[in-house]
């Protein structure tokens, strides 16, 4: 069983904005067995729109569609489906209430002739409502093919496909299993990898996928297959990758998994009863913003400083300013005692701090660009090292925030 | 002039990453009058992938492909060009040297055979050499359309793009100017704005498309045209954007550019020699991570305190316990005084609070979640404002960080 998925928006051509949907969408689809064959992102124009949905039809059994259903004129993907599907508008009586509602709730008015025009939908579709926002998802069927049509704002899409889709593709079609594994790894570049898991690599069975993934000093191992037997399927790559996890167990810091580092480091934290701060230089609020974007972080998480221009280090942060004439604001000393300055100041029992230059001009030291120290202080100690990240600014953050999750992450995982 | 942009590769469609090469590729293409006219992501999979290359063919004059160069087995786009192109494979002596320079400066040591066959290219292509890593980019023609593939590592990407692709582009193929430009407005709905401008709207001369972008509290109002007079272009959509701004001057805050607000907002604080700090609760970082992403930033950037556990508001920060005690520490009195703190600690001239419930679940005072309250202290006073930004964690962060950007920026923009 294949699916397309079409996201309409001229904002997508231009390069207005990047389409996060087609991730999202992909992911969900592959966990219940549905595979992904292609995605198409086109303009809102109606003879284009038409075309996709004319070639999808002949090349999938699942089309999702996003985009293209707001109450203004730039919005035809509704007008496109009525041709399609040679159909006509009725108006839906809960997507009109559900309008009103939304209207007098949040802007305290009643809703302009616009708005009301959401509440008009293709007599053939099965509407499905969005508690959300004012533009219905509907599902569709021709030749065989389902063709299901979601709005463009993420949080609405997210919503619709969880609670009304997902269950309405599981329901309708016979689907396969698909399972990925993916081993995560450190340190070493793919052709590296490769080379020393060649002999294991050429011996997979035909129908696991191997596939490498390199991203800023890290490579993830993917192990795919599709077929009925799930046991069996499971079965047969978990041991797949029992055996390359063993060949890399050097590099590999382990599975990829909806968790990611971020909440598994909370996750530890919070069985251990423990907390976290950050002192964060080069960095400049990345932990941070990493930490908090998850629900719950309060339970750990204490608090940061961003000490970023260097006497603050002193000033705030109670770094003595001989360390840092001494050793260097970007020195491994300095980082040290910048995470266990900040231990105490925030009272917690982990600490992470960064000092580097991220560039791309060089700091207050003699240091190349890309150096970064960071520090780890812990209820019983504190560690650091020392790195050279290149010269892309965004890639020194990236790879420095990278590089301290992970070193706080195995340090948590000895206790 | 058309353009169809094809990325290729198994992680795309299961949904393990965001395509967001195919957004900087559109935005490139549209500066020079290159419009695109599909974006296609599909597989690691050689039937589809010459499928893919023969439908683009007959769509489009230029079609640029990203992804599958890479050293390892699952990388097979360049076998796919060899068959396309009915071609076969030469040794290209300067990727070959460029491959062993990389392996001796940054591994020391020599190139693995799967490496060296990097620099194995079809004979038919114009190598693009890339000084940012071993794959090498292609330029390859066939019944007038142009195929341009590149690597998939977007920092590769991009500099391979600039470098060689766009000028080729500009010296080979006669294009049209494009020409957008973007309003941006607060604090209103898509349906209400159009409302107010549809008599506008309507008596739009037919080549200037109007599209309305709403996401998180901001609509961005679109004008795009296309021509081969550039001036007449860009004085007809002025004028055009001129009518519309003065209609929304209540809530427009500017035009879009290359520049972001956080971008403004520094360059007016170098300019005026005036620095900036932030004490961030609810926001925890985010305000942070969006201003250190910039290479510049320290030079007006002090730094920041992330007090996100109450009790630090008052024993770092320094805010009174009797102010948070008598006002709650979501208060307009309470960020106010953060703010006021924080130009003190980090004697700074300007600095941004916030304090809120970014939820899900509620926090140590008796407000609703989303309930988020930003305060600007600047050398002369400070304000503040309460805002409810719903019951959803990502937007409730996202809107504040909008919101404080903007409230600085008003405020900075006046002096």
């Amino acid at each position: 069983m294949f699916a397309e998925i079409i996201t309409i928006g001229d904002e997508i051509l231009i390069g207005q904005i990047v389409d996060t949907n087609s991730a999202h969408i992909s992911k969900e689809l592959n966990k219940i067995g549905v595979q992904v064959y292609q995605i198409t992102s086109i303009q809102d124009d109606k003879k284009h729109i038409l075309q996709a949905l004319e070639d999808a039809n002949n090349r999938v059994d699942l089309v999702m569609i996003t985009g293209g259903l707001g109450p203004t004129k730039d919005d035809i993907t509704k007008q496109c489906f009525c041709e399609f599907f040679d159909d006509h508008y009725v108006e839906n009586e809960q997507v009109l209430q559900q309008i009103k509602d939304l209207f007098l709730k949040y802007f305290n008015k009643v809703p302009l002739p616009a708005n009301l025009l959401q509440a008009q939908v293709p007599s053939k579709a099965t509407i499905l409502f969005n508690s959300n926002g004012t533009a219905p998802g509907m599902w569709m069927e021709k030749d065989n093919t389902v063709f299901v049509s979601l709005p463009g704002v993420p949080y609405e899409m997210k919503y619709l496909l969880k609670d009304s889709v997902i269950p309405m593709i599981i329901e309708k079609f016979n689907r396969p299993h698909i399972y990925h594994k993916t081993l995560l790894t450190y340190g070493m570049g793919e052709s590296d990898i490769a080379h020393r898991i060649s002999e294991w690599e050429e011996n997979l069975p035909g129908h696991i996928k191997l596939a490498y993934l390199p991203a800023l000093g890290r490579v993830r191992l993917r192990l795919s297959s599709k077929g009925t037997n799930e046991q069996q399927l499971e079965e047969e790559v978990d041991l797949q990758m029992e055996i390359v996890h063993k060949m890399l167990s050097d590099i590999a810091v382990g599975f990829e998994s909806e968790t990611s580092v971020t909440q598994k480091i909370g996750e530890l934290l919070i069985q251990h009863n423990k907390t976290l701060s950050l002192a964060e230089s080069c960095t400049g609020g990345a932990l941070a913003q990493e930490i908090t974007q998850y629900a719950g972080s309060s339970a750990y998480y204490r608090g940061g400083i961003i000490p970023y221009a260097t006497e603050l280090k002193t000033s705030i942060l109670g770094v003595s300013n001989e360390l840092i004439k001494k050793h260097n604001v970007v020195s491994l000393a300095v980082a040290e005692s910048m995470a266990q300055r900040a231990t105490k100041i925030f009272q917690s029992d982990y600490a992470i701090a960064t000092t580097g230059i991220a560039g791309p001009t060089k700091g207050d030291g003699d240091d190349e660009i890309g150096t970064v120290c960071i520090a780890i202080a812990t209820p019983d100690r504190v560690f650091s090292e020392k790195f050279l990240f290149g010269k892309v600014r965004e890639r020194v953050i990236q790879k420095s925030v990278n590089k301290a999750f992970e070193m706080l992450l195995r340090e948590i995982s000895k206790n």
